[in-house]
């Protein structure tokens, strides 16, 4: 079998993959720019998911399976994919471990004042009182309740958490105490929230899904988190929540347009914290990609296509 | 039986005990300053351990018990409490929630590289290359197993860490994955740590306990933080030791001398993160320590002396 791969792999992982499948041929090209050159042969292609085409997936004459080691699949060419009935996997889940760790960090950035902290350790200011919360025993929302959602909701009950979940199955995974599967039912689920945390992907159903309807139900004291799409969130309704202080704070990895323009009144609010997309950066990232692959390999090269995370094509998500 | 506060409740905390006591006598003084002209008349009294004398335990000819709603015991007048063999309790444990948060939280900014986030944020960069890691899968070494560190270690194993206890007992608790008990192992256990947790008592064994020793045999990656007691650690040894880059960052809330003086080289020190003295600060603080104080008194009520948290006066802590 001949595996390509256009993702930039770093050299221990390549060697690792050369090893543990001696039987298979490796190809690991420098973007698709080169890449392209050797798709005509390959069984297999290893991609980020955003660098494939139409034409592309035409000239893979031979092209069996495509495994993305990312989960945002907004660029892959599904109808063309569909149409040669091609296996897609991809990475879903090995973000759930960098992406709780930057949930539980601003959540615990908020409640003990980590701004007002640091402006005072440069200031040499010794305050006692800056009016630092627990976030244990507090109630959270998760919009979003897989991979990522669970494990968010496992490290909120470590902290005495009482944990909702929303998504459209209805499945209470273990550490959910309620879950909610109806869009009718969210301003109950963001009225009884003291943290939401929006993980949703971008899908149609998801598509502006979070509006002024739902922020003027949530409490004073609540905090809001967007780690999930900025596409999900009608942006100038947050906005306008923010200043009307109708929650508050919002913290938030993802925007409507990335990266977030200069003139973006978000940048220089006072009950906003901006960060870059970075929630699911890991330098575990490869390693973990990867090790989901290789045990796809296992099964497949044994004429196995039960497969870990295969992407369904008419959804595409 | 009278019972005096000199420690300064809040109205809801002082109504709750009257009506669930309604067969005691409660007076709550405006601290000791008033308290001392009622302490010859009281049974108990509650304080924050930091306002008593020889002289008052002298004038308190009734007193039998002295609730200290606070941890540290370093101002009480022990070797006059002991002639009258006057009990006493206090209020550990209930430090703990709040400063496992805190340790948590702070091992996250660290690694998530908050203060350059921050930065970027104020000056509106949106930059994805700040060099974050995790603390998932992390080996932390715990300096005082009792309450506060197994909280700590509790919330460790949630994070899937390796977690090792050192405390004089050698008794491991259940998140502990490891125990050192004798001061002969503590540079082993420094040198097989990502993080050190330094939450000794000041007693005569722990004084300048942590020094250049120890400090030597840390990892270059490795944190230190200090929620313990100041005075455990040689604070010249470690400033060089950071001067000298022998381990990564030092997160401190305790120091030699507080508020630590303006002049200190730990304020100015860029891998060094200066707190002042806030990792037990809560505003659940009083409710959880008058709830211990209940449970105690239905138990004295009752004619028993089998309370919680007594502490044996000849070790005073």
């Amino acid at each position: 079998m001949y595996i390509l791969s256009s993702a930039r792999l770093r050299t221990p992982i390549k060697e690792q993959l050369v090893d543990t499948f001696p039987e298979m041929e490796f190809y690991f090209a420098n973007l698709m720019d080169e890449g392209k050159n050797y798709i005509h042969q390959a069984d297999i292609l290893i991609t980020y998911g955003e660098d494939l085409t139409d034409e592309l997936i035409e000239k893979a004459e031979k092209l069996k399976w495509i495994m993305v080691i990312s989960a945002g699949l907004e660029k892959m060419p599904f109808e063309a994919i569909k149409k040669k009935n091609i296996l897609v996997t991809n990475a879903r889940g090995i973000h759930a471990v960098p992406m709780a760790e930057y949930t539980i960090y601003m959540l615990l950035q908020t409640a003990k004042q980590a701004k007002t902290l640091i402006r005072n350790e440069q200031d040499k200011v010794w305050n006692r009182q800056v009016g630092m919360t627990e976030i244990s025993g507090k109630t959270i929302g998760i919009l979003g309740a897989g991979a990522i959602g669970t494990e968010i909701a496992r490290l909120a009950k470590a902290f005495s958490m009482k944990t909702i979940g929303y998504n459209r199955s209805g499945e209470k995974g273990s550490y959910f105490d309620e879950i909610y599967s109806s869009p009718n039912e969210l301003p109950e689920l963001f009225a009884s929230c003291d943290f939401i945390i929006n993980v949703l992907p971008k899908t149609p159903e998801t598509f502006r899904l979070i509006g002024k309807e739902l922020f003027i139900t949530m409490n004073k004291d609540a905090i809001f988190m967007n780690i999930g799409r900025g596409s999900t969130v009608v942006e100038e309704d947050l906005i306008q929540a923010l200043e009307n202080k109708t929650f508050a704070h919002a913290i938030l990895d993802v925007f409507e347009q990335e990266p977030l323009p200069e003139n973006n009144p978000l940048w220089e609010m006072d009950n906003v914290t901006v960060t870059p997309h970075i929630s699911s950066i890991t330098p575990q990232y490869q390693e973990r990609a990867i090790a989901l692959f290789e045990d796809n390999l296992k099964q497949y090269a044994k004429g196995s296509t039960k497969l870990t995370n295969i992407i369904p094509l008419e959804r595409g998500y």
